[in-house]
């Protein structure tokens, strides 16, 4: 069993409300020094098999079309170590 | 300016029906292979300044008292490379 992290995140042209609440919230939490933040989602992928080749090819196939809406949002797929 | 990744995941003994519904939509969508599917929040954080031990001990406190509920979630702080 192998597990395949899929990151979600809106591309860099794209408003993200919820980071801006958070970047917005945390000086009145008393945190200063960010920047900016930004949220997206991130997906554990349990495969029955090993993260061959096939195997990635088929997650980011399933990323595409299931796990992020690529007109707004970019996507990346790693095995984890 | 420094990138600091938080990772949030529910914790593995809470039912996570997101990614029940994700892993169960994937046969039907030709997807095979794949034994579970979790589905969490990830975080990017820009820091103003260099990611030093001070700065990750705040994004930690961030995470803790912000944007993960600890109650139910699982968070990892790592600075991105």
């Amino acid at each position: 069993m192998a597990r395949v992290i899929v990151d979600v995140m809106l591309k860099p042209e794209i408003l993200d409300p919820q980071g801006q609440a958070i970047t917005r919230a945390l000086p009145r939490l008393g945190f200063s020094g960010v920047a900016d933040v930004r949220q997206g989602k991130r997906f554990e992928v349990e495969l029955d098999g090993p993260a061959d080749e096939a195997a990635i090819s088929d997650v980011r196939k399933m990323a595409e079309t299931l796990l992020a809406n690529t007109v707004i949002e970019d996507f990346t797929v790693r095995v984890e170590d």
